[in-house]
């Protein structure tokens, strides 16, 4: 790709200060940006970077005054990270853009299938029986879409992703690599000969829109029911959330946690890498829990911080671990103050 | 699909109390019951929901004296939550059972493999050479099966799963997306210069009987000799099982727990979810280890509870974790305690 | 396999003590092994199971003199546990080496990729435009390589890798089944509104020689650059490496840690299973996590042992736990300690 500074400008609604001319390959950060490149100054303790670097633009805020001289071009925003999103969005190239807007010789696609306007379906990817794929969603290689499984408009489906019988997806979703959808809940019942018997899983998954999922992120379906997704949920990846979890809208969960059977999860809350959250609880709003948390409880007051397993109030956690650290002290200390008092005692 | 109250009281050996002839189209949580639908009633707790819900048949027990006149057809059983078991297999339409049991005109298998009768080979799935498929085993799409791998009887293996070279699976066995079994094991022999060798991995997986395995769990294959997972063992989503680990019968591991190699887990283990259990350990029948529990050590009482990273046995956990909560607190009375002995030494 | 005693000596450089000529069909474990197998004794805590088990020929060190008549061919090497790596080399048949090296009929490969010399594609793989394959290259079955990817030659990817845009991947690495490279990184702007903007990934990752990376581990892109995973680095199964992290050579990762967004893991770094290690951060060379650690500020201190969630130094972790185990005891002993000295107050 190829773009002038001043065509950036007009993208991200800014003005340039220096040559307009100048061409721009790619973009950069700011310790590694050099020739051809564009590269922005969000926060001031970098700003030394942009004197040793020989980036061609450089994205900067309005009132921003250079200590030195700089041989890039300026380009003034009013939001320099909002403008480098536009900017990104603007160098994007991924497999769906890339990608022709039609159905692969190589996919299998079931007659009684319904498929919009304008979509991908990508080779050796395989649609079933009474599925229906939304306009303009992308569908790249090796995929697989279950019999009944309805996904909305706009969606790209990364190659490996797998989408499980009867789920329902909605619009403007993004799913990686090796997702798998609608997996079976993790339910036995155990006998009195100690073996365990399946019960089967006979609901379905439901993600509302623009949510999106990390690789090889697994969502199992419900007993009954539906596991539900709701809109605008993010999810990292090798993600655990088991059958009939509910998580609400805005939720951000980092890679490798997981939710159990279940539990309950509001809006906005913000959940760590690692964490662990047992079944059938529910965790308010805008609660954020720190990386490798665990929660064995309800979590019932909403926008509170924890951390630690079992997870406590953030600082309460954070004093008591100074404490335990300093233990063997501590237990020092107690037993030469017991012989004193025994010695007072003695007295 | 649509059945009858009376139809559901014949599968589930029950009597109908009220219309026989309603018709019921699915399964649901008796929160969610609404027409058209049989639910249960297994835990008084939730009873006050039957009163709200709109459910055309309920499952309960024998004695069950409704406190309010209810309009659904009641279904008296034995056993509500075995029936409730029974009544989900009626109800369940996996992809398996939607699937003609045939080789798909898309798969491959190798000319030296032999497949039983009633077999599925779904779409883009690959049988390797000197492979043998059990009678009634469905192979969904892409799914790869290596080269010498043997898989039992009434198996159903989901799409994207992956049996490595000369692993050898037992009969009704379930295995969900993106599993794979035999990986290499993580073995590499540390060199002089830093660098590390690869320790050849020959060995196999070896599984017998009624397991099932969670999507994108990992088994990794034995340097020499087998990984072993014995009859009836349940994993969970995301497992890691490392090389040469014994899992013994009827053992059960929640989600992303992960079993370091040449660990022995002894039978009817239950295993939290994240649990993490060290490298050549051994872990007595009948222990139960809290979802987060770290075991560095060897477990060999048998039945015992355990939580923790090290993990201890769980009521001292919980005992000790009490008090670190109040460790601020215990420190700052220590303090105290110093400073008034050290005032009465002076008087 | 079959191979003599004699030839094996030959291959391991050691000379055989008892019948050259015994056949051995594969490699076993010593308290495993059986007729026509091979087994070595490394540690002499094993020695007992020479004496109980039926092997046609045990690789030991020069030295070795046996307790008791073994019927065992000895065959006597210098250093027996590398000669252990090359009698697994020896027996090792992959799927790679039992695949012909050409594209397979039912592979598509893009008319502007570059494939080299002696390269496998697998059936229903995919080579997408404008990627390069070195020679030697092994792609298995059921492969992505997205567009622009470039792989090196002597690599082995295994069924259902997933090798995104644009990744550049060095020679001889091995990736096993179901591995993720280059999904986009989990960059999202929060909104006033409290929803989420995707900061677009348009970096790449860039994984040096001789790398291994396990089944079901993901690499995510970076934002702007590339995530770096250097030569040597060696990562287990369902590992996640966020969006511009940096692993230095030789380090070594167990399953199932992660390390999160932009951090720099140093030079020959252990990190144990479960690990998780927060964004931003620095560890430097020579460090070792164990299993379970949480890592939430930078450790500058090279060569440094850590454990424990936040990671405290070993041996300071060890001696804490100690005291964490007794903290009840504690309790109560400071509790008692209070009453006496109020006591001695009054007096």
């Amino acid at each position: 790709m190829q773009i002038t500074a001043e065509q950036i400008a007009a993208l991200v609604n800014g003005t340039v200060d220096g040559d307009p001319s100048v061409q721009i390959t790619h973009p950069a950060k700011i310790e590694e940006a050099g020739p051809g490149s564009i590269t922005f100054l969000a926060d001031p303790a970098y700003e030394h970077h942009l004197y040793g670097n020989q980036a061609t633009a450089v994205l900067v805020s309005r009132a921003f005054t250079p200590k030195q001289t700089l041989a890039a071009s300026l380009i003034r925003v009013d939001d320099v990270r909002a403008a480098v999103t536009s900017l990104l969005v603007a160098f994007q190239e991924t497999e769906a853009s890339r990608t022709k807007r039609a159905t692969s010789a190589q996919a299998v696609v079931h007659e009684s299938a319904q498929i919009g306007e304008n979509v991908r379906i990508g080779k050796f990817s395989v649609v079933e029986a009474g599925a229906e794929i939304g306009d303009d969603t992308v569908i790249l290689d090796q995929v697989y879409i279950g019999p009944g499984v309805k996904i909305g408009a706009r969606c790209v489906l990364y190659p490996g992703t797998r989408v499980l019988r009867d789920c329902i997806i909605g619009n403007d979703c993004t799913f990686h690599s090796n997702v798998v959808i609608g997996s079976d809940g993790f339910g036995f019942a155990p006998q009195s000969d100690g073996t365990y018997k399946k019960v089967p899983q006979v609901g379905n998954v439901l993600i509302e829109d623009h949510v999106e999922i990390g690789a090889c992120t697994v969502i199992d379906r419900a007993t009954m029911g539906s596991t539900l997704i709701r809109e605008g949920v993010k999810l990292d990846n090798l993600i655990q959330i088991g059958h009939n979890v509910e998580v609400d809208i805005n939720t951000v969960i980092a890679a490798q946690a997981g939710i159990a059977g279940s539990a309950k999860i509001g809006k906005s809350v913000r959940i760590g890498g690692q964490v662990g959250i047992a079944g059938h609880l529910t965790i308010a709003d805008g609660i954020s829990l720190q990386a490798k948390s665990g929660v064995g409880g309800h979590l019932r007051e909403e926008g509170q911080a924890l951390m630690g397993a079992p997870a406590l109030p953030y600082r309460d956690f954070q004093r008591s671990y100074v404490v335990f650290k300093q233990l063997p002290e501590v237990y020092r200390e107690l037993a030469r103050l017991k012989k004193e008092v025994e010695a007072l005692k003695e007295k």
